[in-house]
């Protein structure tokens, strides 16, 4: 049950997080800290996340991750649906929490698109739908490909929540122009849920994509490297 | 005795560090560091002061982690009063140098808002005191989650000074446009002695909030994964 | 043949990356990273990268790289020429990728410069031929200096990664003025296929000044620290 | 013969890729990295240093550091000088370097204050001799405190690199404005003899005030917590 909690607790953080930076930060006027910043801020929710609960539930926080790890043989097939579910509870309690603050401001009038993922005319920079597609796969494609191999028992495991954190400040520093940067079902589901409108419309690409780009990386890294572990009931592979 | 001072020079750093950035360099004309540059430097004094007063005291520099972390089983309840009073006075002197610093500027004319924790009219976007006091007690219930995996015996401790210090970065990420952030009891009272004004009027806030998150995070983690140790003299968990 | 995958898919990761968040990214409207988000970008593919897959290839995913490694007795020279060939088919892979994703703007037009290397009239800021030869040398020295050191038996190993990835940031934020930086003949080789015009025309220099610097950096740090290991048959010297 | 060739080419990038970044990149063109991106520099010249040289010199690339060091008692008096000369030698090297490139920018018409360190009218800020003079004690003193906690033998010693790269990067998110952020005798006086004029009538105090802070902070952290071992010959903290 902990381990649960744990995910829950992660995936609320990651979208409080890194959400949170984009919608209260980035266009601060004059002092706002841009997309650097949230590409900063996601990738810390992470790096911080592992250090805190990856001893615990192995630090998913994100299903595209699970479903990556148990494609690439190193998470059990038992345990995925109750990771999802835990990481979309999570996600929808962080972006809760940052509209009950946001909604705080003096001169509040509308969440506008509280951070929501989307293509077409709704991609940050207008780009249309099949390099949005390709976007997100081939960046979810590299998170767990990063991911897998941080966590092999030939790495040096204590670093994967620095490798990993900074991977996906990585990848919001390519596509928050494209996609507004996905790579993650639960952190796209929570705050669409809150702005309903086109980004409900929107949140199905935002589950494909990132969950087959996580199950080909799964797929490659384990022909690439095999663990040669048998395979574990719950997965702790960080710190 | 020199746990004592650990503690008085760590948090000098940090205050003088991190409202120095915030007060000195944000603003500074074309070239300044903005909320991302403070983010940064908050961060970096507490990544500092861990690796090198870690090993002597056990890095708390905030009064609300103390307190957490003797919530939490991890600190003894007769060291939470001196470490407070040594971190208090710590803050004080840091946020003294700085005023020295500042008032050598050849067109000072006053110090402004020195950098303090406000709410309602004096949040720097505007924030009411509801959303303060939530953003506050949530950004320290997870400052010190953070604290306790990464220090907890089954983490790889020689990271945690990285992971606490990028948490306090991401922290300042989201939040310095809600509250100028402090989940630090000691960093909001020194600037706000130095200011006085409505600093002094509104620091209560940044006492609660913090110690409650911290509070209620050092019980949730203790409750999540036991570390099964008798309870420590002292903390040493960093380095 | 999964070294020169890992190879492969590290030098796609290294051009996708860095010259996606220079494409994307660097001048977006008003909250775009700028140079400083671009070198954070580069470093950072090295960084995972070599989290990623060092322990499969070494983690070079650059030419002069691998030249530099073998010249200073770290690396086989039968390796050299599969792994270069690995390298630059990887990186046209990248910008394959960025240019699908670049022309799916709505608003697209041109390519531009496309992230290419260039000096005289192409240098970002204008520096002629001789400051740009003499930039890509000196950088790429101490770039395979930064990598002799950090993965010499005498170095803590599994800081490679940070040290590594950390140092190209630093050359970006240094040289991206002068030359939008190469240090890597397979980087640059890469955009400038899509490009054509005169970044084919200027490729010539982002060979030859990195595979000199390097050769003299292999040189100067194996007399300087000899490993006195036997020659390996591939190096892992990462993660 | 070989630890001070080591000192000479660290301290060579520190004045390179630090007074570069400043130089080269920092007021560029809407793109520019600003005071943020210098103070990312300057660190990542010591951390990319203390990786690749560390283990040969023990990484110092600053007399400040060779001074108070030997105050702490970790390094031999008889090697301060040979390390100081060698120092002053690699800075002068760096800002010659960075003179030839930058002089070949198309529009060059002169170096400006090419990176030096100043107080007064000089003061990047406009701050007075005393404020300036008490920043530079402050402030020195506080790195030193962090390179004698980092690696003292009770400390986790492969993150000496980290922590004291990341200290020079807080250290410039402070300072900049001030001082321009010395710390470093060799760094200040290398870029004033290129430009001569004011530099050089106010190099004596970035001399005298970073030796006074890291002589005090030898004696401080000596204090605090002796390290109980033998003097040692020569110093390898790092790495």
């Amino acid at each position: 049950m902990k381990k649960y909690i744990a995910e829950f607790i992660g995936t609320m953080w990651l979208v409080l997080g890194g959400c949170g930076a984009a919608v209260l930060d980035a266009a601060f006027p004059n002092l706002g800290i841009g997309f650097l910043g949230v590409a900063l801020a996601f990738g810390l929710t992470v790096l911080t996340g592992v250090y805190a609960f990856g001893h615990i539930s192995g630090g998913h926080f994100n299903p595209a991750v699970s479903i990556g790890l148990w494609a690439g043989g190193r998470f059990a097939g038992k345990e995925v649906v109750p990771y999802i579910i835990s990481q979309v509870l999570g996600g929808i309690l962080g972006a809760a929490i940052l509209y009950v603050i946001a909604t705080g401001k003096s001169d509040f009038t509308s969440i506008g698109d509280f951070a929501s993922n989307g293509y077409g005319a709704h991609s940050p920079g207008g780009y249309n739908m099949a390099a949005c597609l390709i976007c997100e796969i081939v960046m979810t494609f590299m998170f767990v490909m990063v991911i897998m191999g941080a966590t092999h028992k030939k790495a040096s495991g204590a670093f994967a929540g620095v490798a990993i954190g900074l991977a996906l400040t990585l990848i919001h520093l390519i596509s928050i122009p494209v996609t507004n940067t996905s790579v993650n079902p639960a952190r796209s589901l929570a705050p669409a849920i809150f702005q309903g409108d086109w980004a409900m419309g929107q949140v199905w690409l935002f589950w494909l994509a990132p969950i087959v780009g996580a199950i080909l990386a799964g797929g490659v890294y384990k022909w690439l490297l095999p663990n040669n572990i048998p395979e574990p009931e719950t997965l702790e592979p960080h710190a």
